[in-house]
C-alpha cells in the first residue's frame, strides 16, 4: 500500500536507502523446487552494477547478494525468499552538502513535502540503488519462466539521444546485446551511441533513451481482462523505474496515424495452427497474451544528475547554484536494460500464476 | 486479483457484459458527507455515450445511471455505492454470426483461449461498454477531488490520425474542449480531424489518435515512492483502457533527445514560495507530484472493427474473410476523452486517500 | 480496504443496506465453465429468508436472486458475476424513530462517530441483511467446491443459551439438520431448544447460542503458513457475521487443559496411507489442511433487538428508554447456518485457488 | 499472498526459517517522524526470547535485532523499515533425525504435502521462531500508539490449564504482569501456574492456557463495517500465532447463554458524554470501536514437542516411535504475551491508518 511491493502472486517488497544498511528484497510466492544458487542471481546484478564499463557511473560497490531465507538444500522452498546486498560505498560526509539544498528534477523536494524528513545521503530511497533489489528477484523470475516455459526475455538499447537502431527486434539476440558496453545489438550504431555518450560526459551533462523489451514464447492467456490487462501492468512496472517517462506496446505512439484497414493483424492458418499475420498489437489481444512476440518501448529521460551548474533553491528558501560533483553515469541506459528485464520478469511471472490459479485443470 | 477491481482505498469493481443484463460497478471507500445526486453521474456518461454526434457509432443506448446503495438523503454515508446501467439494445441475434469466428485484432482469441468459452455477443467483457463503469465510477472521484481539493481534471483530443493541435495544454479549458463534436480546443484544427473522420467513416475504415490529460491543482505529494508511482499508476490506468497502445508524460518520448542541461526543471524562488521554471517532468519528481501541472499523452490505436472486408479465421480452424455489420465509432477519441477523465480521477482519488493515511497530522 | 471485500483469488465484494434500492455482490475470480442456474442460489437464500419457521422474523422478503453479469448459456464465463436482489419491504416510515436514538448493543453510535452520519433505516449497512450477499456467493463457492472436488460443507446448530447436543460432528448429515426449523440435527435436543427460543420470544427477549462447522474432503495442502493460516482465515470469516463473538477450532477452548501427551494427534499407517488417530487439532497442521475433517465452533450473542424496554440515549445526548417495535428474530441461529456454511465456502474456495497458483504442475 | 504479509497500511512482510540465515520483517507503511532506537525494539523480544526463566526452553539465541533501512537520525522516514535477527544456534546436525520423520501435531506432514519439499531444521517456516519478527514490527505500532494516541495495549496469562486468575481485566498493569515470570499479575495464582507447569516440564509433558488482551483508550471508530471488523481482524491476528485454536471477544462463548436483556450494554449520558454502562461486547459495537476497553481472550493448545515417546510414522511411510531431544518450552504462554501484544498493536495500527484515510478533515 505504500508502494514498496509488486505483483499479486509473485510479491516482492523491497527495501533500503542507497547510503543505508543495505538495499534488501522479500519475494513471496515463489514456487517451490526451483534450483536457485548465488550465482543465478549475482549475474544479473553484475549486469546492473556501477564501474562495468567507461560510460557507467564508477560507484565502486561490489553488489554481492546474499541468500537469507526461502532456499533450502539449492532449492526454493515455497516460503519467502530474503535477499540482501550490504551498503558498503557509505561516505556520509560527502552529501551534507545536499541536506540543505533540493536538486533540480530529483525527489528531494517531494520527499521532504511528503514526509517532513529525508534520507539525504545520495538520493535515500529514491536512488536508483533500490532497483538492484529488482534485479535480483527477477533474475529468479527469469530463471523458472525460462525452465519451466521457455519464455525468453529479453531488452536492449534502441536509442541514445536520437541515435537509434533499425534492427528488428526479432533478429535480436542476447550474445549481441552484450557484445557492446551500451548493450545495443547493432555493431553499426552502437559506436556512435557510445560516442555521443562520451562527448556528453565530458560536457559534464546526461542524455536519454529508449529501451525495447521482448519476449518470446510467452503462453497465450496471461493478462486479466479489464484492469490488469498484461500491457497495462507491464505499462507499470515500466513507468515505476526511476528516469522512465514513456512506454508503448507494439505500434504504440507511431500506430495512431495508421489506418484500422492497415494496423489490424489477420489471422490465418499456419501449419494447422492459428497464426497472425502481423504483430501490430504487440503480443497482447484485449490485454492478454496471444502468443505472439510481446513488444514495447521504454522511453528514458536524460539523467537528473550533471556536473553543469544549475539554478536551484535552498530547503529554507533562497536561490542558489548547484553543481553535482564526483562522477555519475551521463547515460543510464545501458545499466537500465537487466532492470526493465527484471521489472517483464516479474510481471510474467505474477501473471502466470495468476493464470495458472484460474485455469480448468 | 482476477483484474476487474482498480484502485487500493478508492476501489472500484466492474462487472458486466455488453449484452448481458447490465453494466455495473461497486465503490468502495468513499468519503461519507459528498453530496452526490443521479445528474453528477449522468452528465459525465451523456459525454461517453453512444450517438452523441454523427462520428460516433449510433447504438441507441440511454445509457441510464441507478444509485443502488451507499447514497442516503442525497449524500454518500461511507459504505459501498453500487451505480447500474441496464442493458436494452439487446439484438444477440446479431451476433450468432460472431460465435464462430475470431475477429482480428479483437479479445475474442484470447479469450476463447483463457477460459474455453466465452460470452461472443457483441465483445462480451472485452466491450467498450465496460468502461461505461469506470465513467461513472470516475464521476464520483472528479466531483470530490474538486468540492474538496479544487483539483481540475481535462482531458482533449491532441491528435487524429496525423492531424495535431499545438495549443499548449496550460491553455485548454473544458468549455473549448466541448465546443467541437471531436473535443479537440483548437478551432482551427477540429474541423480537419472531424473531416478525417469522415473520410475514414465513408471508407468504412478506422483511425487512432492522442489524448492529451491533464491535472491542475494537484497538492504536493501525491504517489508512493518506488512501485506506486503517480506516473506508474497513471501509466496502468491509461492502458487499461481498450485500445490504448501508449502512455508517456511531460517530455515523454521526446525527452529522451534532451540533454540533462536542457531537461531538468530548475526551482526558483517567486513570491515566496518555491517555483519551478518549466515543467519538462511532467508534475511529478520521483514519482510524487510536485505541485505543477501533471500532463500526459494516451495514444489510440485504430477502432479494430472495420466494415473492409479482412482474413480472419473460425473457430474449427478455417480460413474465412470477416466484415463488421452496421456502423461502428470509425474513432474512439472523442468519446475516449471522458474515459481518460475518469480514470485520471481514479487514480487521483486513490492517492489522495494513500496519502491522508500516512499523512502528519 | 474499506472493508466490503473478502478473499483473494476469489474476491467478493458486497453492497447495499437493509432499506436501500438492493443487496449485491459481485464475485470476481470463479472459474469459468461451472453450471450455474438461478436456482442454485435460490435454494441457498431460501435457507437464509425471514418468515421461513415461527421461530424467525416474518419481515417478508422474497429475496429473490438476479443473475446480472458472468454467467451466459448457463455457465460461468470467468468474468465477475453480479448477484442482486432487491428490497421491496421498505417502509422507511418504521424508522423515523430510529434516526435520533442509539440503541443499546446496535452499531448507531460507532457508525455516526466513524462517518458523521449513517443510514438509519433499519441498521443501514450493518444490518444483517447484508449477509444475504455472503450466502448467494457461498453458494457458487459450496457448488465448485462440491463438483469439482467433492468437498462437503455442513453446519448445524449445536448450542441454544445452554442446552447443547452432544451429537458428535462426525455423524451429522445434511437431511438430519433440515428436519428441525432450529437446524440440529439432534431430534431429541432440538425441541428443548425450540421451546426455548419460543419463551424467549414471549417474553420479548433474545437469546444466543454456537453453530459448528464442518468441512469433509477437503484436501490436503489448504492454507498458506504463517499468517494466512486456514484456521486464521475461517476464524475471520465467521467473526465477520454479525453477532458473532468467538470462533474455536478443534479442541479449541477446551483443549487448553489438556497435557500435550493426551491432545497430539498420532500419525500411523491404515491401508497403506498416513492417517491421523485423533484429530484434535481440527483438520489443519501449522494453518495447513491434514486430510483430516475440519471442524470449529462458533458463538452468538443473543440479539441486540429485543421488545424489552432499555435505558438508551438520544443523538442529542438525553437519556431515554428504547423498546423496539414489531416483531424481530428472538434467536439467529437457525437462519445463521447457511451464512456460516457460506462463509466456509468462500475461505475454502479462495484457498483452493491459492494452492492452485502455487503448486507444482 | 503467499500467507506472508500481515496489515493493509501498516504492512508487515516476514520471512526466515529457524535455521537458516535470518528471521526477517520489511514494516511498509510506518509513518514518518516517529522516534526509534534499536532498544524500543529489543526491550520487547527480550521478552519473547527463550532462556528467560526456568520455564522456558534454553535455546542460547540472543535474537539481536538490527534496523537496516527506513531509520534516518532516528526517526522514521516513511520507508520501509528492515529489521533482522541473524540466527546463531544452528546446529544443522541436530536436525536430520527430523529429516525422515512426520512429528506429530506438527507441520511437517502439511508441508510436505504442499511443497513437497522442506526445511526441516528446528520446524523450518513453521517455527514459532518467526514470531520474533511479528513482535519487532510489533513494538513500532506499539510505540506509535502510545506516543501519538495514548493507546495501551495489554496482555497476560489468564489460564494455564485449568487454573485461572478471576482478577478482572481493568485492573491489571504492565508491572504487576512482568512480576513473575509466567506473565500472570495475580500474585496468588502465579505460583500455582509455575508449579503446574514445572510438573509438567518434569514429567516431559506440556500444557496450554488462555491469553487475555486488553487496549485501552481505543478511539472511537477503528475498524470497518462488514468483513474487517475489527474484532475479525483480531480474530485473524491470534489464529495466526502458532498453537492458537481459540478466540473470544468480550462475553464470548460464555454470552451465548444470556438473554438479550442481560447481555445488551446501556447506554446512558456521564459527565456529559456518552457511556457505555456494562461491555459484554467488548469494545466493539458492529466490528467498530466503541470508546469502551476492548477485551478478548486467546486460547493455546498444550505445544507439540514434548519428550515422551509418540506414535508416528516415516516420511516414507512406516510406523516409528518418535521421541523429541533437548529441551523445549513445556508451556508457551508467558513467551506468547509479547506475541499477542505485538499482533494487538499490528491490528490497531492498520485500522488507525485505514481510518485516517477515509475520515472526514
Amino acid at each position: 500500500m505504500a508502494g514498496n511491493s509488486f505483483g499479486q502472486l509473485f510479491r516482492i517488497t523491497t527495501c533500503g536507502e542507497s547510503h543505508g544498511g543495505a538495499i534488501g528484497v522479500i519475494i513471496d510466492g515463489c514456487p517451490p523446487g526451483l534450483i536457485l544458487s548465488h550465482d543465478d542471481i549475482q549475474h544479473q546484478l553484475d549486469r546492473r552494477k556501477p564501474g562495468q564499463s567507461a560510460i557507467t557511473t564508477p560507484r565502486s560497490e561490489a553488489d554481492t547478494i546474499h541468500i537469507l531465507s526461502g532456499v533450502f538444500e539449492g532449492k526454493t522452498t515455497g516460503t519467502p525468499i530474503l535477499l540482501m546486498a550490504y551498503n558498503h560505498d557509505m561516505r556520509p560526509e560527502d552529501y551534507t552538502a545536499l541536506k540543505n539544498i533540493y536538486r533540480p528534477s530529483h525527489a528531494d523536494y517531494t520527499y521532504q513535502a511528503k514526509y517532513t524528513l529525508r534520507d539525504f545521503r545520495g538520493s535515500g530511497r529514491a536512488s536508483a540503488r533500490e532497483t538492484l533489489a529488482r534485479v535480483a528477484a527477477g533474475a529468479i523470475a527469469k530463471k523458472y519462466l525460462k525452465e519451466q516455459l521457455n519464455i525468453d526475455i529479453l531488452s536492449y538499447v534502441e536509442q541514445v539521444g536520437n541515435i537509434r537502431t533499425e534492427i528488428p527486434y526479432q533478429h535480436v539476440t542476447l550474445e549481441a546485446i552484450e557484445q557492446t558496453i551500451i548493450r545495443c545489438p547493432d555493431p553499426d550504431i552502437a559506436p556512435h551511441m557510445i560516442a555521443l555518450i562520451e562527448n556528453v560526459q565530458q560536457a559534464g551533462d546526461s542524455i536519454g533513451g529508449i529501451i525495447k523489451g521482448v519476449i518470446r514464447n510467452a503462453p497465450i492467456g496471461l493478462g486479466e481482462p479489464v484492469f490488469d490487462k498484461l500491457s497495462a501492468d507491464l505499462a507499470k512496472a515500466m513507468l515505476s523505474i526511476n528516469a522512465v517517462k514513456g512506454f508503448d506496446m507494439g505500434s504504440g505512439f507511431e500506430g495512431v496515424g495508421m489506418l484500422g484497414s492497415e494496423h489490424n493483424d489477420a489471422f490465418s492458418m499456419k501449419g494447422g495452427a492459428i497464426h497472425l499475420q502481423s504483430n501490430h498489437a504487440g503480443g497482447t489481444l484485449g490485454g492478454i497474451s496471444s502468443g505472439a512476440d510481446i513488444y514495447f518501448r521504454v522511453a528514458f529521460k536524460p539523467v537528473s544528475t550533471i556536473r553543469l551548474p544549475q539554478q536551484s533553491v535552498t530547503t529554507d528558501h533562497h536561490a542558489c547554484t548547484f553543481k553535482a560533483e564526483g562522477r555519475h553515469d551521463p547515460c543510464v541506459l545501458a545499466r537500465a536494460v537487466p532492470i526493465v528485464d527484471a521489472m517483464t520478469a516479474l510481471v510474467i511471472m505474477d501473471h502466470y500464476l495468476r493464470f495458472k490459479a484460474v485455469k480448468i485443470t
